[in-house]
């Protein structure tokens, strides 16, 4: 058995299989190291299940009609078929050698691999490439069961849906299982410590989310903690004696925690709890050992680590080439409903980068739009934060049924130097929500003019629908 | 009663009101001339009303279980409380004299306004700027009595949804409302002379929605013609001795007709069947009279419209800044079920301005994409045409739910010179359906490589759907 390689890649996920095809292509000899499913978090156990379960609870009663337990079931399928395709297509991969098992450095060099059965092999590469994701923090809840207690890893293997699901925490995660698991027809609530939900995003997107939640009739619970449970009466505890009664099942979705679990300090890896830092490129304080996706802890998307994994082969495959230049802000999605999404620093974070006057900030709500009028629309908006005077976009949130899909132009905007000028400027068809961007730019400009200029960009909007 | 202008708008739609409230918020003394609602079509028998019957109409039936009158009475309370804001909001206009009736020019110089209780009233002004938009394009067809006969123009004050509705034309307006009808629950029939819906989209556009039309039970009938009808019997009878029966009502959508009824020859104004010619800007042959929105023929859409308003305010009031650089290639949307936006010109038509080697297209459809995986979407694509070598994007067509949200970003790579190569380099957020514009910018690239570095970017997306 030959266990000399060109690049060893621990993970399969987003980011190393994004590495292991690109270096399979150019004829590396790879070894892909793999201790659970191919496909990683997202295929098995985060977007893909999550995903089609948001969409297809959206079917439960209604025309279609199909039972929550279908809908579970639905999930599974579409995730398993994805998953065998995916295991497929890295099986057959050219100059890839897939190895099943825990990867842990025995020096700088060498990685031993434990298969489940416990056989060992030990390879050794040029480079190493960790790509071994996140894990979802563990939370020990007195007096809750081990078969009541579930995380993304064991959420999609409910064969029921359950009658009062208690999320813990109110992020991205426990905000899209909130209203996939509200539209499943059992009781819902959210416990979270922070005084909002979403709180990495604008605080107006988690205040929405919060009348959304009301309207749903999802419980929500702030600045609140879970003290214990108790089986027999199925009550879950709070902090202040809140009680949440009938609750039989528990997930917790408070955060996740880097997967470092390689002995890395035997191959003189620095890192910290948060994860592996790198200079930009995954690079970690080894050159010769990179790490890109969740475990660097510089973004923790699916979309983030596959964007690293393509510059990682270009600096791999082609390091004649210019360096790729440093990371651009990633956008990021949360399918709540409406969807929230964002690109660049939130205005709490920009007033740390800037003074607060150099940031101008201009927020239309989607029902002053005429497709909002048209559609009755009732929640979402558009809020653009802007250098003043330049008119450079420094970031975005878009809150709307299709935010996901819209921000890509402000995402080009952020990091391609697209001015809010030109985006006041920019022509939408008629009548659509994006129709918010145009306004708060044209606000922007507005803004930045004075007196007759002021009142006249003021009103050339389209149509007529005022503040 | 003063009749000396510094500027006179014939037509309160989506071009001249944009120009009254800039001119008037200018302090510039303004006559605004409409025979009929404030709006324009849009407001009243066009956008507004369509788009909330298209809205409306999917939740007839179902958990909310509208009737479909209930429907329809709904999009005539909505067109009209839109109508009466905007009304009210160009009655308190300053600067404005509302004039209502129908203007014809006297000479160059002078109008004369005829209103309904057949008073005249003679204007003039140093600027004027015709804005009259269009009309439905009649169509006489033996043996309809005008009480089946419909248009835009009065489609929307129906009480009750037809049992039959055969609808002549294939066109955006016919697509839109085919679709809107039939949710409604009756028949619907689309007849078409062409060989395809949509002609002026590309080729897959308008044969995905033949393919919808199946789907949704919608007759389609091309390469044929409406010869008669027959009142007793409510048979529609076309070319090549096809009958649609129970046909109660009869919509024409057979294109437009610019409104030119002005006497124009008295102001000298050149014009043919399509409109008046403009310089780009809106100016005539006669220089100080101009034309802007349906009536130039450049472009039929309130957004082209509100842009040349736009546009021909920064003319007329700031005649010393530098003119505006030539018009923007306008965007357009069909709110089908999908939705199909475009941008820029066909196929076909790049086709006649450069050699057809020098263009490269690129179609993905949505199911290569994750999130079209995970919201089973079987219809809809992403088709890019592009200038070779350079990666100029040149035009594009989105066919997706939200079409109408995602070309903006096209819009802005056409008009702002963002390349196909950029394009691939942007990161969009996991799952969404606009993956497939970066899975068909990939393709660009990737078809300019060659040997190891196409197979390398062939396989670099997101994930691994495959084509």
């Amino acid at each position: 058995m030959d266990n000399e390689f060109h690049t060893i890649i621990v993970g399969s996920g987003s980011g190393g299989l994004t590495v292991a095809v690109g270096l399979s292509k150019l004829g590396k000899k790879i070894a892909l190291i793999e201790k659970d499913h191919i496909g990683g978090d997202c295929t098995n156990v985060g977007c893909v299940p999550s995903k089609t379960l948001i969409h297809a609870s959206e079917h439960v009663g209604g025309e279609i009609g199909l039972e929550p337990e279908e809908v579970l079931e639905w999930v599974r399928e579409r995730r398993d078929d994805l998953r065998d395709e995916e295991t497929e297509f890295v099986e057959e991969l050219p100059n890839v050698t897939l190895i099943r098992g825990h990867a842990r450095f025995v020096d700088s060099k060498r990685l031993e691999v434990t298969s489940r059965d416990g056989n060992i092999r030990v390879v050794s590469a040029r480079n190493i490439v960790l790509a071994t994701g996140s894990s979802p923090r563990r939370l020990r809840i007195e007096g809750l069961p081990n078969t009541r207690l579930l995380t993304n890893e064991n959420l999609f293997e409910m064969k029921k849906a359950p009658l009062h699901l208690a999320i813990v925490g109110g992020g991205v995660i426990g905000v899209e299982m909130a209203f996939a698991f509200r539209r499943l027809g059992g009781d819902v609530s959210v416990i979270d410590r922070g005084t909002r939900l979403l709180k990495v995003s604008e605080v107006e997107a988690g205040e929405l989310l919060a009348e959304r939640f009301v309207e749903e009739d999802i419980g929500l619970y702030l600045e609140s903690e879970v003290l214990r449970y108790d089986d027999d009466t199925e009550i879950l505890h709070l902090k202040d004696g809140q009680r949440l009664h009938d609750v039989d099942r528990v997930l917790v979705a408070a955060g996740r925690v880097p997967n470092l679990d390689l002995d890395l300090d035997k191959a003189g890896v620095e890192f910290h709890e948060r994860g592996i830092p790198t200079d930009g490129l995954g690079r970690t304080n080894q050159p010769h050992i990179y790490a890109i996706g969740d475990i660097n802890g510089d973004s923790a998307f699916t979309h983030s680590a596959n964007h690293q994994g393509r510059r990682l082969v270009r600096v791999l495959a082609f390091p004649f080439l210019p360096r790729p230049g440093k990371q651009p802000h990633y956008p990021s999605a949360t399918f709540s409903d409406p969807e929230v999404a964002q690109v660049g620093p939130t205005l709490q974070e920009l007033h740390k980068l800037y003074h607060p006057e150099l940031v101008s900030t201009h927020l239309v709500p989607l029902s002053d739009t005429d497709r909002g009028y048209t559609m009755d629309v009732e929640h979402g908006f558009v809020k653009l934060n802007v250098m003043a005077v330049t008119g450079r976009l420094l970031s975005a949130t878009i809150v709307a049924p299709a935010a996901g899909e819209m921000i890509s132009l402000l995402t080009a905007s952020v990091n391609h130097g697209i001015s809010v000028y030109k985006l006041a400027d920019l022509v939408f068809p008629y009548p659509v929500l994006s129709d918010a961007i145009k306004k708060a730019a044209n606000d922007y400009v507005f803004s930045t003019l004075t007196g007759l200029h002021k009142e006249l960009f003021r009103y050339l909007r389209y149509r007529l629908r005022r503040r």
